[in-house]
């Protein structure tokens, strides 16, 4: 890519333009007509699908067909750890959990514990560590409140003896060239790595072998996964199944600005374990579109698409549609200042944490009911 | 190599010269010093060894070194099938059965039935029909006498949950170059070919993760599985374990004279499963260093290395050094001639076969005994 900008599974660097990612990766736009047929069945929209948050797909219209003829589908997402979870992270484990709600999907969630240690993060730390990583995001996950009779949460190193098996039919059907094309990948690049496509790919058509039937598939993903289904999709059809369908999500940016929100630079992120106080000081820090003085916001106003506060808002912290506005037209007019509106966020968004820390210790004792291991 | 011939683990051209083998890989020889120091322990030496069938070792020395201060060792050995086992395939397994008889030592037997899927042979087949080749070829193995107690046979694709995580271990510490140059892939290669030799590395050392002491390990092995310990051997010292040791042995050369019977050439191979008169047939066209006619013969006698009915003899069916001789010699002198001299290996080969499948049926019903799954 040419742009100023680079999105991988592993690195988003610099000013993400989701409208150029969708043109390089060949997605198309969640449009209106989408969205409307999305309603006939949910009823109302999420706030993240009105607020194009999620913004594109693959063939949702196929699965649309398939749903409307009686074929249900199953969902499926996930999350490879590499640090503490973000509320950032959250993003596509609360479009699926809709999803399973309105559609009473199957949902599949997949924590390959070894993906970011095949990347070499955390530098000399052993698979152990990401295991442990692994263990705690599948806690965050379950507290959102997925429903335990139709959620499969499995760590890689846990499952591998279901996901190896169907990882090598899928490997056996991608060459190097591959690889090397779309992931970047070149001789320097570690086999663990070249390899791992292979077992993300293979929870999309993990039903149709256990059922021994075509089952469809809808992945929710942050669009920086979507390569692997670029190279997947086609493979997974060669192996006799539906090719999955997608939807792509957004980013939620950092607190300094970033793009992307990333679990291993400690101020830029809210971890979902940040105590009050610290969620206070980082809020406090946060880039907001304001101006130099309170004077001259006041006068001028700011920029609320500039300005992390009015985007967390946008992107977790304020479902009402109509406050969002007021929310965004306060910044716009000046009448709200910088502290204020960071004290606001930061309530909101302890509020938030703490009602998941609650709600992640009583799914603590169950956990086992969602866990899926050989 | 730019030599008239070719060794990978997926294919052996050409006349295998095993001096140049030995000199290219960096092989030592078994020399008469270690053949001393085995037969302090082990009393007689197995004909493989004082026939220089197994020829060639890494670090024996050292192994025996550990083994005369206290620390016993395992064995670890292995096939990937993928067609019906051959009297060929059974030679470094008879190598490890002796061993562990010799030493007491724990057997480890992988039957990887995913690699030669990956290499993509039996073109268009999918992965079951390894699969069931590879459970066909446990028994085969079980048969031989190993001890249940102490042998552990495990098939990839249902002990990956173990290997897996420990695989993935090996492939961090492995480059695409690295695979590129020693086992001669590119870009055309698929990418589960290209992950593979971590799975192989770590049966060397699951005994290590298993105990949390460092287990030295020895790997009775045809010499074309080399490659991937000449890979695999400086990562398993970096994740902290000892380097495995290894014997490397020959190949028996295929009834026409190939350089390594293959399982794929139907006429070129003795399968456990043929019955007495494909047996005495496929005998019967076996090539011999026999001259052109029954005159020239008693005149000027044949050359046993050059005959497939004496290295037959030699390589499995006469365990006595002196009646070797006896048969080596009559074949020089041209006392005997090639028709009486098939018909005697047939029949030798018939009894075994026999005697095999005898023990196999019997091995049957106790398999589990020997099978680790996950």
């Amino acid at each position: 890519m040419a742009d100023s900008f680079n999105v991988t599974p592993w690195n988003v660097d610099g000013k993400v333009n989701y409208e150029i990612l969708e043109r390089n990766f060949g997605i198309k736009p969640l449009n209106q007509d989408l969205l409307k047929r999305i309603q006939k069945h949910t009823g109302t929209l999420h706030p993240f699908i009105r607020r194009e948050i999620y913004f594109g797909h693959r063939e949702l219209d196929w699965l649309l067909d398939m749903y409307e003829k009686g074929e249900k589908f199953c969902l499926y997402t996930g999350i490879a750890p590499s640090n503490k979870m973000t509320i950032g992270h959250l993003l596509p484990f609360m479009m699926t959990l809709w999803l399973q709600q309105k559609f009473d999907a199957e949902v599949l969630i997949q924590i390959p514990d070894e993906e970011k240690y095949l990347a070499g993060r955390r530098k000399g730390a052993e698979l152990d560590e990401f295991h442990d990583l692994a263990k705690e995001a599948a806690l965050d996950i379950a507290a959102l409140g997925f429903d335990p009779k139709k959620t499969r949460i499995f760590l890689d190193t846990e499952y591998s003896k279901t996901l190896y098996k169907q990882a090598v039919r899928v490997a056996r059907r991608i060459t190097f060239s591959t690889i090397k094309d779309a992931f970047g990948m070149g001789n320097d690049t570690n086999i663990g790595m070249i390899f791992y496509t292979s077992m993300q790919a293979v929870p999309s058509f993990l039903k149709s072998v256990e059922e021994g039937k075509k089952v469809p598939c809808l992945i929710p993903l942050g669009v920086d996964q979507d390569v692997h289904f670029r190279v997947a999709r086609d493979v997974i059809e060669k192996l006799g199944y539906y090719k999955p369908a997608i939807i792509h999500g957004k980013f939620l940016p950092g607190l300094s600005g970033d793009s992307k929100m990333s679990a291993s630079k400690e101020n830029d992120a809210v971890y979902l374990d940040d105590n009050e106080e610290t969620v206070r000081k980082k809020i406090n820090k946060a880039l907001t579109g304001q101006q130099s003085t309170a004077e001259l916001q006041r006068e001028k106003g700011g920029d609320p698409d500039k300005c992390m506060v009015c985007q967390y808002y946008k992107f977790l912290f304020e479902p009402d549609d109509a406050k969002l506005e007021q929310i965004f037209e306060a910044e716009r007019k000046g009448t709200i200042l910088a502290g204020e509106h960071k004290q606001d966020l930061a309530k909101r968004v302890n509020l938030f944490l703490e009602q998941h820390r609650k709600k992640r210790n009583a799914v603590n004792e169950r956990i086992d009911e969602f866990m899926e291991r050989d």
